[in-house]
């Protein structure tokens, strides 16, 4: 018998007894013992969950729980990089207990650290449900592509920003319109800015590039954007250019150093990443032998969540014992940024007052910067208000990107910010 | 250090041993500790490989690998359900060696004995690179989705016959001239039949089966079906009504019973599995609590293949140890064929006589057998020649839409046996 301890009963902890109790026979056949949840501790006690706690010991601090003689393991479902996960996740892991968490910001921020603290212990870090909900893409980096050099992971990995660029190019709404709808059906939470802005892909990518790469995760390595910018008429830009925006984490090797950035890019219609639309999340791996593996599922929800959490918990039973990132903490390196982000090709939209000669001065400083026209669209004209005017260039580097679009924006036709996104072919 | 003999050296064979040479340091860092090939065996000493066999014993008869003393795993690349292989993997798993191995038709017909075999000589079985190559889907369901109970597997399981019908729909080719280019560009062997008739999708259908559902490989209770018959009209029938045709494997609880069936397919379009053209692979698993999770990737070819082998030889090294088909060998069942295959919409592609009363004759016969009918579609007219004529239906069982075809088949006016396709919606 595996014993386990549950801290934070939100929808997730909720979900996770959830699944212990339903799929009990199961997962005690597969997993060759079976799992008792011993003790849980949550804010709330008199919450109405749905899930059955009888029997069960209620402990009033999470932190307890690492003090318990009789817990083989603790599962962390409360969230946050500091305050009482890391305290808990510090204390059980001295104390030779198991470590199993869904928190994508204590793993992204703390995650070298607790691995070092968990191997003379012998305690497992296991961190599945922080990435990607359902989809074992943790598992599929440590173990299923194992053998490859991996030399770029893709994902969509935010099932908010997804559903609102869905929502937003199916229903032609603008941003804050598609996320006030997104916020109604329970898609957005009421201040959504770690989903929108980026942080929350970032999280989750940093925790991906450790594992691809076998660097400790370096989040405040990422370049972070989000989507608040995206108005409609880069949706249908996109669209008659043969692309579909979506909302990517990408970590790449590139210039001797690895590339981690979280932004709105352009993706080829017929690639698989545009196809995995609403709330789906979905994970590109490039191996140098496996090729291209695509992972696609629900990236977030209670059930989700919960088969990710029992899969580490199964595996625990199982009596599989791996280094948290796929090789000894002494083993991770300190990641090494790239000095230049690889060359890509680029969306510019701009908002220009319709004059002649506006064509001609922007293609002269793109020019002056060496980056090559591929295409140029225009929609309506007018004598009297600005008109969107996009931009695709070939490839150009980012830095001399930015000097044009800055010299771009400083031209007197130019009637609002210009709106510039990588294209990931 | 881990000792490996391999045997067979054809691409496959040869990849790996490029493989684990390429990413030594790195496989050897992952894997905490190195992996060393001590011996091979192949038919022809003479052929030219890619790849450095300087220092690797070499041995005349692979079944000798289960022989020698300083190997601790066999990697098994010849294939066949019988003779050399099967022989290899008994001798190998009764001397407590382990056994890793890409031979889907050994593991669809022998892989329960072989997993009695193992177990009480603690010998591991492993076979990643069975199905679907370089995608991890073997280890997704054992491990990545073990919480869950599975009710649907559902996979383009052969790259083969997807190219082909991916060439047919874009360069409007008939099935025979699809084969001959596929032919010629190495995507079909010359003897095509255990691709394109379904044969090769059922063995790897069967593995899917058991690791799904918990029970023994039943390879003969897997109902197959090719693509032979698949013409240019449903091509376009099929996307005029919103559908794309794939060869699927499937696999689902279904009336008490588990249906395993092979056979081309319609998927709407705008779902992930139409969406995987040329010679991809992938699987979609659907888990009571993780939802539906799909895996894509390239499903054949020498690096894809032995970055799943390599993976298994990974998993071994780091001292995993885990039941063959994720539970004891004792405790999988028999697979008890479902009574009745789920009721489905379906597709049927007459070739009729242009007369009046042909549409009210099959009619008829499809409302006896209480078979409604969802859209209708005629293409071109003609007084003297038979015309194609696509009929869909509402949800009706096999046996009732069996009974209707063989009517209809008999009516004066059809000039071709019908082709009736699934609608896996």
């Amino acid at each position: 018998m595996l014993r386990i301890a549950i801290a934070g009963l939100g929808t997730v902890g909720a979900g996770v007894v959830r699944l212990l109790q339903k799929n009990a026979g199961l997962i005690a056949t597969r997993a060759g013992q079976g799992i008792e949840i011993r003790a849980v501790s949550a804010r709330d006690r008199n919450r109405k969950r749905d899930c059955d706690l009888s029997g069960i010991v209620w402990v009033e601090d999470a932190r307890q729980l690492a003090a318990l003689p009789e817990v083989d393991a603790v599962v962390e479902l409360i969230g946050g990089a500091e305050g009482a996960a890391r305290e808990l996740a510090e204390a059980a892991l001295k104390s030779g207990k198991h470590y199993i968490t869904a928190n994508k910001a204590l793993i992204a921020t703390h995650g070298a650290a607790l691995a070092k603290l968990a191997e003379p212990n012998k305690s497992q870090l296991l961190f599945e449900a922080s990435v990607a909900g359902g989809i074992p893409v943790i598992k599929t980096l440590r173990e299923g592509l194992a053998a490859n050099r991996i030399s770029i992971v893709r994902g969509i990995l935010n099932g908010t920003c997804n559903y609102i660029l869905t929502l937003m190019r199916r229903e032609g709404l603008g941003f804050e319109d598609a996320l006030r709808q997104a916020q109604e059906k329970g898609y957005a939470e009421a201040d959504p800015s770690a989903d929108i802005d980026g942080h929350d892909t970032a999280n989750k990518l940093a925790i991906l590039t450790a594992l691809a790469f076998g660097v400790e995760p370096d989040l405040p390595a990422v370049a972070v954007e989000g989507i608040r910018r995206i108005v409609q008429h880069d949706l249908k830009f996109a669209e008659e250019l043969g692309y579909r925006i979506k909302l990517l984490g990408m970590a790449r090797m590139s210039d001797g150093g690895i590339e981690q950035r979280v932004g709105p890019c352009l993706v080829p219609l017929n690639s698989p990443l545009a196809q995995v639309e609403d709330a789906m999340n979905a994970v590109l791996l490039r191996g140098d032998f496996a090729g291209d593996v695509m992972l696609e599922g629900a990236g977030a929800g209670a059930e989700p969540t919960a088969s990710a959490v029992v899969a580490d918990i199964i595996d625990l039973a199982r009596g599989i014992r791996l280094s948290a990132f796929g090789v000894p903490a002494a083993a991770l390196t300190r990641l090494k940024p790239a000095a230049a982000t690889l060359a890509a090709h680029h969306y510019m939209r701009l908002q220009v007052m319709d004059k002649p000669g506006v064509v001609a001065d922007i293609a002269a400083i793109l020019r002056d910067e060496a980056i090559s026209i591929e295409s140029l669209l225009q929609q309506g004209s007018s004598a009297t208000e600005s008109v969107p005017l996009v931009i695709t260039t070939h490839d150009a580097e980012a830095l001399a990107m930015r000097r044009a679009v800055d010299k771009i924006a400083k031209l007197k036709v130019i009637a609002a910010p210009p709106c510039v996104l990588r294209i990931e072919d």
